[in-house]
């Protein structure tokens, strides 16, 4: 079983990118979870069409700890296991803390069957805190996927969430398995974010064209695989479900200085029209 | 002094936003400082023209307690004070924790002083936790306005946002003083924005239209005031400053339940393909 976490900047379409990676390997036969870590449980909204998923978190504080795994597991396209782990109430508590207790509660409850392929973990934020490391920090998810953009904060952030991983790479055994460009048409942006991955150590696992079809799928609380999978775009996440299957490399990252990364991105033509 | 704090889903443009509001309230005449409260520390590159300012965290962790209040605090567009708070080490510790360690360090140095108009602060994400609803817990910002779109995730981060207001509203004096559009050019949104903002008890206090200019402007490090002062953009963004200005509706939010939320956008044609 492979346990995947994928982080990128808010905005960048971590949970968009996710579920199509999954429903195209779903499609491919593999036997996949989705534990949604963001505190607004969108992350299985296109598998299971529509945000009709109870979190854990509101389980458990509805229903106390005895609860089945049928109240917070729902089988959405292509057998795909679903959770969301929820959020503390808004503005309150540690939403890190609340991902772990979700997690526990899932092992408990044996949603961890050995017939899994893949266990993925939607991660909310920068990795800037340590609540939001939390899948990585306790050694729950062994692979690390970052989403990115070839916009400036994209990559900052993608570079940030590089020190995150390097830091428990050393104590524990996560590896960063690649950088996702889910481009947003900025110029030179495959080569950006290309040359980005391979400062950090890593490699641009995939280049994820913009398309509008990923939009018009979202409103009908669908993944591209599900709602046209005769479209360009759905072999575009097929292919980058491929990536991620025979994905060989797995590095502890070398994370870049602020003024590196700069100069990376003036290199490719961004940030010197001043 | 006023104390505004500005919240929204990640990538939603607060950032943006904020600096063009900033300024617009510069170039009038008001006396502006601004405290970014995201570890990305982004928070002031438009009006400081680039990335060039080290964090209160950084600088706290590199040179101890004994600091100057110049070494935190620079002057950008406008005579814009601009400090970033930074935040912990990447993957470790509280960002939220930080942004209090940062204001406290603040005060201490003297940097709200008398002839301040107004305090900006720029929170990153959802306050989805409680390190990020800080701001607004320890009573520092009294006025929250929340930048949304009228797609569906910015609209629920939104009404997340007003969860954690109402919960400080009630026990400290923060209020809500409306809901920035930061248009996404989504089908319908003036009319669903605006009907959410009642919806929860506010008002959508301006609609920012979506106009590249602002892209071209922030490839040159710089908000649209001070790029092009005789855009269309640069007077949305007066607009938008003179309203919050003259805002006197400050209320204690009613936020609604993902149901009606999703009602809500039924109504206005969103949602209803499948």
């Amino acid at each position: 079983m492979r346990q995947v976490a994928i982080y990128g900047k808010g905005g960048i379409g971590k949970s968009t990118t996710t579920q199509n990676t999954v429903a195209a390997l779903a499609e491919s036969g593999k036997k996949v979870m989705v534990v949604g870590c963001d505190p607004k449980a969108d992350s299985t909204r296109l598998l299971l069409h529509g945000l009709n998923q109870k979190t854990v978190l509101d389980t458990l504080r509805d229903e106390g700890d005895d609860i089945e795994l049928e109240s917070i597991l729902k089988t959405g396209f292509g057998e795909t296991r679903c959770v969301e782990s929820g959020g503390p109430e808004p503005g309150v508590g540690c939403a890190g803390r609340g991902i772990i207790t979700s997690i526990n509660m899932l092992e408990q409850l044996g949603a961890y069957t050995d017939d899994l392929d893949y266990v993925f973990y939607d991660v909310l934020g920068d990795v800037v805190c340590g609540g939001f490391a939390m899948p990585i920090r306790e050694g729950k998810a062994r692979e690390i996927y970052i989403v990115a953009s070839g916009e400036l904060m994209a990559l900052y952030a993608a570079n940030n969430i590089a020190k995150g991983i390097k830091k428990y790479a050393e104590t524990g055994g996560v590896r960063l398995g690649g950088i996702i460009c889910n481009s947003r048409k900025a110029d030179n942006e495959y080569a950006l974010v290309k040359a980005v991955a391979e400062e950090i150590g890593t490699q641009m696992i995939h280049f994820v064209p913009r398309d509008n079809i990923v939009q018009r799928a979202e409103i009908n609380k669908m993944t591209v695989i599900d709602f046209d999978p005769a479209a360009n775009q759905a072999n575009e996440y097929r292919k980058l479900a491929k990536a991620i299957d025979e994905n060989q490399m797995f590095v502890v990252p070398k994370p870049m200085t602020q003024d590196r990364l700069e100069e990376l991105m003036m290199k490719h033509g961004f940030l010197d029209a001043v």
